[in-house]
């Protein structure tokens, strides 16, 4: 029997349409089990930037029904057809969370937390460390972009405890100043007085521990903060720079690729300020794309590092490729 | 300091550079050393297809310095191009190599081997396999596309010991036909002799044992056959399927797809006969663009799966988004 288009789609069904195939091909496959052992690899990811190591190192998924007001300025449908151009579900918005691992001199850093403690499909930092070798009191620098709970929360574990009690947390300046402003939080919206509460949460007691620094500077050897306003007041990226390698660590510039990315003009729920995030993006996008600068992604699919294209008006993200032997 | 596209190209080498971002950033970053523990995360991939767990087990990555011939009708430069273009080095060309590993009802099927022996970068199989929590004894079926070294010799360690000792071995009958031949292997050119021994040595003692399969047929429970010649004579890919879903599992209808996706009319040197392979990777891309199928590729970098677009006369890939929850 030769390849055609019939004998592809009737192996899509077993029974009748296994019949087709062959007469020996009758038996049901409806005993298929899924028992082989074990779940999902664990997902760390390591690369080089010049001679410094830097991990991806995935928090899990977070599949929440998609609403109407996902994207605020683009319709339902249109989200819906940009998830199946990804071959995405459509149902629902999938999120990866992706903090960034490196060491550099003397020193162990991780750009955010995820989550803090497992629960279903996220809050796998620790467990994806522990696969990677990395005792969680190895780490003497814990940076944030931005207090998001996806990018604070795991500052601490379940029981409210420090994961990584003997590292600095370094914050930016901005960020910290409007979260823990009691005006900003008296005149908020009601939907965010929970962010300024779990702001205030995860922080508490840290006050003086705290080190905020300051955009445009380099905040840890190699690293340097730039300022990436619009989805929150203080939303900071970094640049990782070793020899001639350079990573963009994107933060929250895009949430899910297939979206943002591709339509840099819609804007997340997420954002605070819609068209300010959109003129960050397409600032920070024009720039990584004229000089193909590797771009890792907090929300971009796990190993969670590409590169990005002007594509007329929009861009593209281009996946970069596994490498198994760094 | 603003985010500028001065700066961000100034971040990117110290002391110079770095002093124009801040007088505090000039501690040099030249003693970033790489000595985060371990190395590359264990390169096994689980997704499901209906009630089946599937697993890409990666084999590793060889590279191997750009030849003129790599691509035999096409110029060095336009390959060079293209693996820019998937920003790849364009001195050396990039190989993945990934068997699939899937349960259907009680038997644990492998299709293809890699390369049998860890040894530098490739034949990291039965490592990544018990990272996986695979007894390689537990395995019931071993499924060969063809009869290419980085498929078959995995059958058998550096020791010439099986791998999979309680493993059924099926095998295309067409290309044991091919190999098996005295009369191919005499009137072989010289450069396909060693082929013709390797063959030999990997099936030697095991000619009663090995099951041949012919194309078209559901040949395990779920699994048929695809004849998809012109790669090898008996070159196969499968289509596995359960419930409404399925995969197909190209084998080498590509080699490197940033090549012979976007450029299936280029002739990869491994391919027996060029003009045969090319009109069945039209074929098979033709039916798995049209039909959104899933497509598993042995050599796309891990974790190997993808969807196939049409993009004029030619196609591209779009990779399969991590899934950390399957």
């Amino acid at each position: 029997m030769k390849m055609n288009r019939r004998t592809l789609l009737a192996a899509a069904s077993a029974g009748s349409a296994a019949a087709v195939l062959s007469p020996v091909a009758m038996t049901s496959n409806a005993s298929a089990q899924a028992s082989t052992p074990g779940g999902q690899a664990p997902a760390f990811y390591r690369y080089k930037i010049g001679d410094i190591q830097v991990t991806s190192v995935n928090d899990g998924v977070f599949r929440m029904p998609l609403s109407d007001t996902f994207v605020r300025n683009a319709k339902k449908e249109e989200v819906q057809a940009a998830l199946a151009a990804a071959y995405l579900p459509t149902e629902e918005m999938t999120i990866w969370f992706n903090p960034t691992l490196f060491k550099t001199g003397s020193q162990l850093v991780l750009i955010d937390t995820g989550m803090g403690e497992p629960k279903g499909p996220v809050g796998h930092v620790r467990p994806n460390l522990a696969a990677a070798g990395i005792d969680t009191k190895s780490i003497n620098v814990v940076v944030i972009s931005h207090f998001h709970a996806d990018h604070i929360n795991g500052i601490r574990n379940g029981a409210g405890e420090l994961n990584f009690p003997t590292a600095e947390i370094m914050v930016p300046a901005t960020e910290w100043a409007f979260w823990m402003s009691d005006d900003n939080m008296n005149k908020a919206p009601e939907a965010m007085k929970g962010a300024f509460g779990n702001v205030r949460r995860v922080f508490k007691g840290l006050e003086d521990k705290v080190k905020r620094y300051e955009a445009g500077k380099e905040i840890v050897t190699g690293l340097t903060a730039v300022a990436t306003p619009g989805h929150t007041p203080g939303h900071t990226s970094f640049v990782l720079a070793n020899g001639k390698d350079r990573v963009f660590i994107q933060s929250d510039v895009t949430n899910n690729p297939h979206l943002f990315v591709n339509n840099p003009n819609w804007h997340v729920m997420f954002d605070m300020d819609g068209p300010q995030a959109e003129a960050t993006r397409r600032k920070a996008f024009d720039m990584v794309a004229a000089d193909k600068m590797l771009v890792a992604g907090f929300h971009f699919p796990f190993p969670a590092t590409g590169y990005i294209e002007k594509a007329g008006s929009s861009y593209r993200l281009v996946p970069a490729s596994w490498n198994p032997a760094p």
